[in-house]
């Protein structure tokens, strides 16, 4: 191999500064396309290679991880995404994504894939896959989000917790009928939230369990979901949904019928998206650390795989209520 | 690390020939189970690691396309790749995204370590890559939402006519002073539509440069770059904004000022995310055909991989209104 090209000696031949060089590798700033060309060529030439890619050169072979989420149109999974991706790449890993609908035959032919391809490691968001499948493929695997079996590592949050703790907000601040939609009965995460609110709900004198709604975890499911609530029972004042995104399809729904939030419905939710900030009213939400929990499960896998660490850690993070505009205030006038 | 094995050295210890070893890797001719099995412990025992391991084991089975996207966390790369990634499975392909950030060093490492493990093709949204850096790692490639070079196939949309009919709908319903959020000069499809934002504003007496103002395509930037429009020009009572991220983030800028959207400020954005729909008042926008662009993306891929088709294709789709409630209705008064 010749000896190693730097930035200078590109910058030298296409006969451009150094800064225009960095603004064509960052893609920062505008460069014309004639310079960019000429740069390239220089490149090219030189066979320059900016440093992530000489480490993975140097390293012989490129090293892996995979994460598995379930849904990535929720935008809560490309947050957590960003923050694998940071600590991996951070690390001299590749990162790729895999979505898998929830879907065991998808995660399958996933890790059978990605097995081949010599991956080393996977950080799993799952409700269907079990730790005898997982055993087969031998992999180093952390579940995040979700817990797999008490033999694999996993990043999670004190979902219960969170759920008792939202529902408790809302009768803090006044709501006398509180309701809920609750995210698919298969996914732990959903049956935990769904237990918090239970903790609180069922001591309550108005209890009903026809205060409770599946809305899949989605827009469309929880939009749905929140029409039949506070249609068959109008008393309904507050609402505990188990994720930001099916809040926003709650606030839909209220509106729909013509619903003051929070002046007649105060709205709490789950997650702590940056989705959440950016709604009309912005949402009162029990906020999980998520870039934490992102980078914990990455940094908890790195050492699997490069210590062939066979430790099992179990960690569970703390959510935190963030007050924004979908309840009203405490004491406020109803 | 120990000497490489080869094919030979499996052969000699499984006590088998070369040509079997080749047809348990390739997946072609009858061997049996036994004989299968003592291959196989003999490449675990060396170490073997043909090439493309996986390929040959698994053929039909392990091929992969990966999706390159400048930022995950605009929900329009989440929905395009929603449609890679359908095509893709249905047509037997692993499909892994991996995001960029717009940034050539993390494009060139995720080529060169994807090279490494064999990936069949790419599909690639980019600003910073150029034909000459993709010719050194000779993958089939595919560009999508924004053109690469002449000699790389790709599918994009009719981002200035799209601009034009954009900012013209605004005029139509009467706005008198029409403002445009642009996205980063160095993307092309930010160009393009500020381009057909001036083809309409240029000829209008009215027009200024100050109107215009560079919003980064995330939300955080449009909620600046429309405060610092609105404030130095309270007479701007139109907005066409580049894409519907930031189009919400201008939304909440004209919240924090007080301004009621679209009574005093219409707002028109681009993309059709899904997100347009939630936001309150829900987004007027030119929407792309998201998903068809995605999937035929895939699709002219999918025909490079396996014809080794080397026809280069350009395909350009159009956009369409969809009118919501961001913007005031025509003979509306004012």
């Amino acid at each position: 191999m010749t000896e190693m090209s730097t930035i200078r000696d590109v910058a030298k031949l296409a006969q451009v500064s150094v800064a225009t060089v960095s603004r064509v590798l960052n893609g920062n700033g505008y460069v014309s396309h004639n310079t960019r060309e000429k740069v390239a060529a220089a490149i090219k030439q030189l066979n320059y290679r900016p440093n992530d890619v000489a480490r993975s050169l140097f390293k012989g072979r490129s090293k892996m991880i995979a994460l598995f989420v379930p849904d990535i149109m929720n935008p809560f999974f490309p947050e957590l995404a960003r923050a694998v991706e940071d600590m991996t790449t951070q690390q001299g890993f590749t990162f790729v994504l895999c979505n898998t609908d929830d879907n065991l035959n998808k995660e399958m032919a996933y890790l059978e894939a990605l097995k081949q391809k010599s991956v080393d490691g996977i950080i799993i968001v799952s409700s269907t896959m079990t730790a005898e499948y997982m055993e087969n493929f031998d992999i180093p695997a952390v579940a995040l989000d979700r817990i797999i079996h008490t033999n694999i590592s996993s990043v999670t949050v004190n979902n219960r917790e969170g759920a008792k703790e939202a529902t408790q907000y809302l009768k803090d601040i006044g709501c006398r009928r509180i309701a809920h939609v609750s995210g698919p009965e298969h996914v732990s995460n959903a049956r935990q939230r769904l237990k918090g609110y239970l903790d609180i709900a069922q001591k309550s004198e108005w209890f009903n369990y026809e205060y409770i709604e599946q809305g899949e975890y989605n827009f469309e499911g929880a939009k749905k979901a929140t029409q039949i609530l506070l249609t068959k029972h109008p008393e309904i004042d507050g609402l505990f949904v188990a994720n930001d995104l099916m809040a926003v399809g709650a606030i839909k729904a209220a509106e729909s019928l013509g619903l003051s939030v929070p002046d007649q419905l105060s709205i709490i939710s789950f997650d702590g998206i940056k989705l959440g900030e950016t709604t009309s009213p912005a949402l009162t939400t029990m906020a999980q650390p998520i870039y934490q929990i992102g980078a914990r499960a990455a940094e908890m896998l790195i050492k699997q795989v490069e210590q062939n660490e066979a430790q099992t850690l179990v960690e569970e993070f703390s959510v935190k209520l963030i007050e924004r505009d979908s309840t009203r205030k405490k004491g406020e006038n109803q």
